[in-house]
C-alpha cells in the first residue's frame, strides 16, 4: 500500500439520490486504497425543520445546540452513512461506516471563541491515523462522518472539509496522499461562468494571487483555504473535481479538474 | 483471547439515560473481550410520531415501510449507538460503532411471508465472525445497532435479540462464549411477582417444562426462544440478568440472574 485516496465528497452530491449512486459505483470500481469523507447535505435541516428545531445564528454564523446535535448525528453518521455503506457493498466494496468517536478514531474539542458560543462544534486535534491504515490494509474502505467526539461523552458537529483535510494530512505522514476533492463543480475555473476555463494546475504559491485576481473568491475560499493547509502539512496533491469525474481522474491522471501541489 | 461476552442490552434501559450511564460505566470495566447489542427503545417511535409517520400495523404485526427504515436507521445506527460509543470512550472502553452493513458483517434477507409483508424486516443468514474477532483482537469493543443489509442496497430492520443470538452463536464455532442477556428485571422468576424468587440455573431440556408450568410467559417467551436456539447452537451458557448487576455477574460467576446451560 504505497498510495492512499482521500476522497471528500460533497453535500451537493449528497442530496442528489441519482449523482449519489453513480458516484459510489464509480468509487467502487477505484482498485486503490481509499477513504471516503462525506458531508451532511440538506436532510438534517429539513428534519430539524420538520421537528420544529429552529436553526439558531448569532452573528450570522449558525450555531449546533443541543438539539441540532442529535439530528446531525442521527442523519450524518446514521441515515447517510448507512445508506452508504449499504450502496458501497452492494457494489462489493466493502465500506465500514464510522464517525470520530468510532474506535477514537478523530479526536476534537468543543471550539472555544470569546465571541461566539457555536454550541456543540469540534475542531479537530488528532487522528488515529494507524486505525485507519488497519483497515486498509484489510481491504475495507472506511466511510466518515463528520461527526467527532472529545472523549469526555461529547459528540461534535464538525465541518467535512476541515475533516477530510485532517485525515489527508494524518495519512500523509506514512504514504503518499491524493486527495479528492468532489463537488458539483468542474474545478477551479479562470471565468466561474465558463465551464472551459478550468485551470489545470495550480501551485500553493499561486493561490494568493488567484485570490486577489477574484478567480478564487465566495464559498470557493474556504475550500481552497483548506487545500492550501493539506499541500503545506505534507499532502503530496489535491485535485479539485466534479463528483462523477472521480474515476476517470484516478484513471487518467487527474484530466478533469483541477490538480493542487506544493510546488 | 479464550473467552468472548456477547451482551445484549435491551430498549428499556436504553431509555432510561441514568441506568443506561451506570451500565456503560460498568461495562467499561470489564477486562473480558466483549461485544455489545443495543435495541432501539421508543426514541424511534417518539421521531416517527412527531414526524406524522403512522405506525403501521398488519393482523397486529408492525411494518417496517420506507420511511420507518430511515428513522430507525437514524436512530438506532446514528443516535443511540454514537451516543453509547461517545459515552465508552469517555471510559477508556475503545468501542467502535457498527450496523450489519459496516464491513459486511451480518448479512440478512428481506423477510419472506406469504401472509404479511414485514416491509424492510431482515433475518439473518450470517455473521462475519473473522471480522468481529480481527476487532477484539485490536481491543477494540465492537456496539452493534440492530440494522444489518442484504448486499443489494437495502438496509433492514432486525430483531437485535435475534441478532445478538446470531452473534454468539457464530463467535461459538470458533471461541467459549458467555451470553449476558440484560434486561430491567432479575431473571426468571418462579413467581414473577416476587423479586426474590429467580431461578438460578435452567438446564435447556427443563424449559419446556418451565413454559408448561407457566413460569415462562408472555414477553419472556420469544427470549426464552433465542436463549434455547442459542444454547442448541454452541454456545456455552447463557445469563439472564438486569442491567445493574452486568459486572457482578461477569465477575462472581453469574451470582445475580439466571444461567442456562445445555445440560
Amino acid at each position: 500500500m504505497e498510495r492512499i485516496l482521500v476522497i471528500k465528497v460533497g453535500g451537493n452530491i449528497i442530496d442528489k439520490e441519482e449523482a449519489l449512486h453513480q458516484f459510489l459505483q464509480d468509487l467502487s470500481k477505484i482498485n486503490t486504497p481509499k477513504i471516503l469523507i462525506h458531508g451532511g447535505g440538506k436532510i438534517a435541516t429539513q428534519l430539524s425543520k420538520q421537528l420544529g428545531i429552529e436553526s439558531k445564528l448569532v452573528n450570522g454564523r449558525r450555531i449546533t445546540d443541543e438539539k441540532t446535535i442529535d439530528v446531525v448525528t442521527m442523519v450524518y453518521a446514521g441515515l447517510i452513512n448507512k445508506k452508504i455503506v449499504a450502496q458501497l457493498q452492494a457494489n462489493n466494496c466493502n465500506a465500514i461506516g464510522i464517525c470520530g468517536a468510532d474506535a477514537n478514531s478523530i479526536l476534537s474539542h468543543k471550539r472555544v471563541n470569546n465571541l461566539i458560543d457555536y454550541g456543540f462544534v469540534g475542531d479537530i486535534d488528532e487522528v488515529n491515523m494507524d486505525f485507519f491504515l488497519s483497515l486498509l490494509e484489510k481491504q475495507l474502505t472506511p466511510i466518515i462522518a463528520p461527526i467527532t467526539h472529545d472523549k469526555n461523552g461529547l459528540l461534535l458537529n464538525t465541518n467535512a472539509d476541515s475533516l477530510a483535510a485532517a485525515i489527508a494530512i494524518a495519512l500523509s505522514k506514512d504514504k503518499k496522499v491524493s486527495f479528492y476533492y468532489c463537488f458539483e463543480k468542474n474545478g477551479l475555473m479562470e471565468n466561474v461562468n465558463n465551464d472551459d476555463s478550468i485551470i489545470s494546475h495550480v501551485k500553493s504559491s499561486e493561490i494568493e494571487q488567484l485570490k486577489e485576481k477574484q478567480i478564487i473568491t465566495d464559498g470557493m475560499l474556504p475550500k481552497i483555504d483548506n487545500i492550501k493547509y493539506a499541500l503545506e502539512n505534507g499532502v503530496e496533491k489535491v485535485i479539485l473535481c466534479h463528483a462523477q469525474n472521480i474515476l476517470s481522474n484516478v484513471n487518467e491522471n487527474a484530466k478533469f479538474g483541477t490538480t493542487f501541489t506544493k510546488n
